[in-house]
């Protein structure tokens, strides 16, 4: 039930109306590289001076940095020649290109392509299937055609994943005692970010990625280096159903261990992912939006 | 300072990000109609139905309204035969379109102009212009050229301006006594959401809309009743500077008041309007960021 004031004040129905305005704020400020500049300055900058390095309008800049100050990824400090802004811890550990926790790559995927992609979403509801077509004029039949365009779009989005799994991966490992099983097949395994946490905190295990093969082969290229033994590869063909048949004819015929997270539409353009899932905690008590999220990992004890 | 376990689990970071996911399933789910069906049938419906009547496929229909239950925009209820959805009361009240308070036009302006405007926000911080000409191809010199591009863009821009004021108008309007001024000019004044509520509040005044011959023809048309004869219309070019003259030459000679909303850029893909600085208290805190928030009304008691 809502209160009087939230009905005479709808603040949530603001908020939910601009939300695309702030996720466009903070992937911007991180495209111009605002955040990377502020920490290689060592120290607080002038409005001016920022879009002087960055190449951008004064006025805008100035625009972009205050709704980050309001928002909380930079601080701002009033001295008499005028407003200097500086980085906030956050944006120092997750919005900067160098940090081992950077999510500089993921949140590029989501401004560039997924943002585009969910401004076809009446569209996605009303024919139940993903709206590349009408994003990118490729066709969306073939899902991982689709994703998977270009190499630079593919290698965007393999850096993206493993920046969520920096964050996330390992809760995810260690939410079951995993250490009875030495051998891992991660499914759909991509850049191994999942496998990399997975060998970390279970020094016994190796684990073997199954992907397509242009997808194994940047994965080796750019992402596992090859003195790490511990991690191997599969190529093969995508999609839920290849996946099932592989996991029953490999995997299902011994001691088994999976984790559901996202299902074959994972990539539909009106689907959350697991993490969206964490971050609203009330969409994560709601049973039924949880069937959308399943990703398989099979676990193989031999 | 962020405490050590917003840095390990960046909860704002992940809000930000999925900002704009929110948002569009808010407008899509406005946009084919959901509420309004849920209204009318005065009771819950299950997916299937709700996808039949709206001519929806059925996985993504039902995907979209748990998504709608999570962000508490519907409520759901589990029954034997399944989930049956039905309208929270700010659902009925904001998002269905026969609602007084409908934000409907609102939502549906920003769901397909200023959500691909913003998708190039980049652009225009570099450019430190408007981005029109990329998001729809019309020069973006002529601001209003742009933003009323068409007679059905202007009349949906006409229409979500005064929801926006069915809201925020009768505050805006009380914040001071203008009690006194019985003459008031309210320059860009549109579809008269803000004159309405002006001589709702002060019964003796009366209100001169100035605005663009086209957008005075439509709100005659349309949005203010002839037999209202306390709201009367001028019709001239618009524009900060034409506004900033007219009001010299015929205002500011006499008494007159004047409450600053929106400036000449406020139609920037990078701005905020004031009702976007009104639900983030945060934002309204940092007076740099004010800066960007004025829109004239001039007042003269004569």
């Amino acid at each position: 039930m809502s209160s009087t004031e939230d009905l005479d004040y709808p603040q949530i129905l603001f908020q939910y109306n601009n939300g695309f305005l702030v996720s466009k704020i903070m992937f911007t400020a991180c495209e111009l590289g605002v955040f990377d500049l502020l920490l290689k300055s060592e120290g607080s900058l002038s409005s001016d001076a920022i879009a002087e390095r960055l190449g951008t309008s004064i006025s805008g800049m100035e625009r972009l940095l205050d709704a980050c100050v309001g928002l909380k990824l930079l601080e701002v400090e009033m001295k008499s020649e005028g407003a200097f802004y500086r980085n906030t811890e956050l944006s120092n550990l997750y919005l900067t290109k160098s940090s081992p926790k950077s999510q500089y790559h993921n949140l590029m995927y989501y401004s560039k392509t997924v943002y585009l992609c969910w401004h076809y979403l009446t569209d996605a509801v009303r024919d139940g299937k993903n709206q590349y077509e009408r994003a990118f004029g490729v066709s969306s039949k073939d899902l991982f055609g689709a994703l998977y365009r270009s190499e630079e779009e593919m290698i965007q989005f393999m850096y993206g994943l493993n920046a969520i799994w920096s964050i996330c991966g390992r809760d995810v490992i260690a939410a079951f005692d995993l250490s009875p099983f030495t051998v891992i097949y991660d499914l759909g395994g991509c850049a191994g970010g999942l496998a990399q946490e997975c060998i970390s905190l279970y020094p016994k295990s190796t684990v073997t990625i199954y992907d397509l093969p242009k997808v194994v082969q940047v994965a080796k290229e750019r992402f596992v280096p090859p003195e790490e033994r511990q991690i191997t590869f599969h190529e093969g063909k995508l999609g839920l159903f290849c996946v099932c048949s592989y996991a029953k004819k490999t995997v299902l015929n011994g001691p088994c261990f999976m984790i559901t997270e996202c299902n074959e539409n994972s990539h539909h353009p009106f689907l959350f992912t697991s993490l969206h899932v964490r971050s609203f905690p009330s969409l994560r008590r709601n049973c039924e939006a949880l069937k959308c999220f399943q990703r398989i990992m099979c676990l193989l004890d031999v």
